[in-house]
């Protein structure tokens, strides 16, 4: 069985931008507990107080995992790892002339190797399982790396970690290399990889055909730069190409992802494989309708494996079938011809570069039908105040529903919040007067994605403007795009809503990122009264 | 010379949310010019007036590149192509089971063949250079592809395609079939790949090495589900690794990455290799001070190989070194101690869980140096009004700017929009009354980089109070982290802007994301005065 080290603790945490309290860190490493992984890998103990109560936290939870700790070739490094309770320190020493010189300018690698084995022999005293690792190893002379891990071996290091710090690392090579170390070194050795080029998940896998028995991973690939290997394309590759089993439970994948996302606010790529919102969605015509005849036309595998649902979305590409889809979501029934022309009018609408947002999609669907379903939220006004100022976030909303206009009004955090908490309150206030449950219900629906892809990008213009300078073919053409690139360009939203174990989805586009994001909602909600 | 096929226009518009109009497609066709691909597939001609007009368009447009449009083996699709003036078709027939059952329920293995053997006939008559790809081929009886592949060989198909629809294979699978096929076909034959397991840019590196003539990329890894295979990964990784040449200016790779960004408005991941926002990014204390001394320390290629430059941001795990060029950056001078100290408050506020913002930044610098610069801009307050009114979004600001309150207004298309206006509208009244200049000119000043990470989950509680059940060690742990993952959760705001060839960067957190995005902006002018 191969073994798996979670280092989204550490290597994940030191991605820009991310900070997470101990409170969090205490729940990611519950989650990769449950998910399965054999080594936590919960922090540097030495890089603070925080950091330090965080593994020790982690250490004392009671958890299956073996918990690990990172630490430099200092004796103090491993006494913060020891005094924390690790049951491992994971402990690096540059390898590679560049890293040795950068961070010892005046040691010699035998220096570097005196220092190493004084560590682990030290790290062996405190009571530590030493895993060891040769930072940059993969940029480093492979014979002075052979001669470290021989010297650490010796010195007691229970495991040898064979690093790719800046991901030059080809997969041929990581097996390659791993095969020679496999075959010279009789203790587990271990493979970390980095995303830098795209080959960490292929170079990951090729290290474990060539023997190694423990990998380095994150959830969604967090992690420096371009991010580590990714624990979910590195675990359902193995097990589906290669047949090579782990301890991970897949069916937790999924809610493990979206878990480090929220914690960690390091949003997850659209099209990041397995775990992006579009991995299991599908927009284009041809593939659509095909799709909801069999699924398995255009998915390498079932989205339930991983703990997920497909999704199906209209858009440009519809075809006939999914804008059938739609319209039935909607609660609605339309004849073959009237489907043709709400396409018709809804290409129409794109085709003049606008995005056909909630209300305008039940106003053409009604319009082409001659029927009024009453039953649909339409958002007839929004006003929003927001930004820095004695009083908070606040916003007022106009809906109409069954043919009567709802005014409400809420205080939130931000405008987007309270936004919403003005539609709750208009729908309470519809429920309680109607007594209609089913509106009533709205109430409680969850939000289980928003992405709002604001691209703002002053210079694409210029560079825009020199493309069309080369050709004068394109003459003219800067005026007729219209890009809006800046500050004043618009904003796509998508938002998920689930509610009792049925998912809709919805886009809006707007220059303004609230109207966008509260039609994007409603059109939700229309799908699931 | 390795070809280059690119199918952003096609497989990359086929995106979920993705629509280009026809004068965005002809600017990204001369910006594919221009990087220098060899193919330009441009879009599906059958598949509408506006698609028809586009490929025509590009075809007309007088570009070195080969352009090409996809057809499926009917002739209505292939008379589309010819009538478009493409130069070339790629002309796609189902060979994996599923597929031809999805596809053509009523047909057989052999009457596939035999359509596509009359589509290519018809294709050539029709003058066209015929690319044959056999779609889902990595799921199809290998013996079927070539029987497949001999047929329209002998129909006068140019050149043959393997695709990996569904993102299936693993590398050395790739490498593999493209060495059979190569070896029996006497014509250049291409590889088409998935990233579904994220081994997109591996499958299509060892599929040159086992003999492709050509590869089908797309920026960005644009495409269905996961994408296709990211141009910019695997020209990079062929050219540094492989010593593979192709045409592809690399130092044009940037800025066309970030021009489809903008016109696709699909958001470049934060961690995508290459192009994302993070590649060159550095953050960790350690690494930081590395860097400065020694950038490849932990760069492995320079950012200006691809046109792009180098960024430091302070954070959380922002050592002294990046604490002191920040300080230099906003243009105050520290002292060891001084620069310790505003560690150490930068710290505390963090640990608090509070964002350190622009003004607090300087505030706190002010308060440990004991000096008072005037020339930094203070957000003392903001208010927006948006939504959907009658009226557009206008925002009122005050800032204080060496001791001077300004309050300005502006109107705008959307929140953010219109606050940037009313800023500069306050900027430009203190420049013309007290006729400084430099304050005059952060008006011009170009946003190059905003990235809004609003993440919203309300099932992600549902999760953390499922684990914290499970450990008793656990317990209370859910009202103490403050997840805060729904509605009035906090965003994170990425802001980059540009100066005469100077980026800065500042990243700003609130519940209110205009809020947040307001405090970054004023931060990098504060670095940029």
């Amino acid at each position: 069985m191969l073994r798996i080290l979670d280092t989204t603790l550490r290597d994940g945490e030191q991605t820009p931008g991310v900070s997470l309290t101990v409170e969090q860190k205490l729940i990611i490493a519950q989650a990769l507990d449950d998910l399965g992984v054999d080594v936590i890998e919960a922090g540097t103990a030495i890089a603070g107080e925080e950091e330090f109560r965080a593994v020790k936290e982690i250490a004392n939870a009671g958890l299956k995992a073996e918990i690990c700790s990172f630490a430099r070739i200092k004796e103090i490094d491993i006494d913060a790892v020891a005094n924390a309770d690790a049951d491992s320190v994971f402990m690096v020493a540059p390898s590679s002339d560049i890293h040795i010189k950068t961070k010892f300018p005046n040691k010699s690698g035998d220096d570097i190797i005196e220092m190493s084995v004084k560590a682990v022999e030290y790290a062996k005293e405190r009571g530590l399982i030493v895993e060891f690792g040769a930072e940059d190893s993969s940029r480093a002379n492979l014979n002075f790396v052979k001669a470290l891990f021989r010297a650490v071996l010796d010195a007691g290091a229970d495991r040898l970690t064979f690093t790719d710090t800046v991901g030059v690392l080809t997969p041929e090579k990581a097996e390659c290399i791993m095969r020679e170390l496999t075959s010279e070194f009789n203790v587990p050795i271990a493979f970390h990889g980095h995303n830098d080029f795209g080959l960490a998940t292929a170079n990951t896998i090729f290290a474990v055909k060539g023997g190694a028995r423990e990998i380095h991973v994150t959830i969604n690939g967090l992690g420096e730069r371009a991010g580590n290997a990714p624990l979910e394309e590195v675990v359902l590759a193995l097990e589906t190409f290669y047949g090579i089993k782990t301890k991970i439970r897949k069916e937790k994948i999924y809610d493990t992802s979206k878990l480090v996302e929220a914690l960690t606010r390091f949003p997850i790529a659209l099209n990041k494989p397995i775990v992006g919102y579009n991995a299991f969605m599908h927009e284009s015509g041809i593939h659509t309708s095909a799709l909801l005849r069999n699924a398995k036309a255009y998915e390498p595998i079932s989205p339930e494996m991983i703990g997920r649902k497909r999704a199906i979305v209209h858009g440009k590409h519809s075809g006939k079938a999914s804008i059938m889809r739609l319209i039935e979501e909607l609660g609605y029934e339309a004849s073959g011809e009237q489907v043709k022309e709400i396409m018709k009018r809804i290409k129409e609408m794109e085709g003049r570069g606008q995005k056909v947002m909630g209300s305008d999609l039940i106003k053409i669907i009604e319009e082409v039908l001659k029927v009024k379903k009453g039953k649909k939220i339409v958002l007839k006004g929004l006003n929003v105040v927001c930004g820095k100022s004695g009083t908070s976030p606040h916003a007022s909303i106009k809906i109409c529903l069954n043919g009567e206009d709802i005014e409400a009004t809420a205080l939130g955090k931000g405008p987007f919040d309270a936004s919403i908490r003005a539609l709750k309150n208009a729908l309470k206030e519809y429920a309680n007067k109607s007594g209609d449950k089913a509106v009533g219900e709205l109430v409680n629906v969850k939000l289980v994605n928003y992405k709002a892809n604001a691209i703002i990008d002053d210079k694409v213009i210029e560079y825009i403007e020199k493309l069309v300078e080369k050709n004068p073919k394109l003459s003219g053409l800067v005026e007729k795009i219209r890009i809006m690139t800046g500050t004043d360009a618009p904003v796509d939203v998508i938002i998920q809503l689930e509610k009792d174990d049925r998912v809709v989805t919805a886009i809006g586009r707007s220059t303004d990122i609230i109207h966008a994001s509260v039609e994007a909602y409603i059109e939700c909600l229309n799908k699931l009264i």
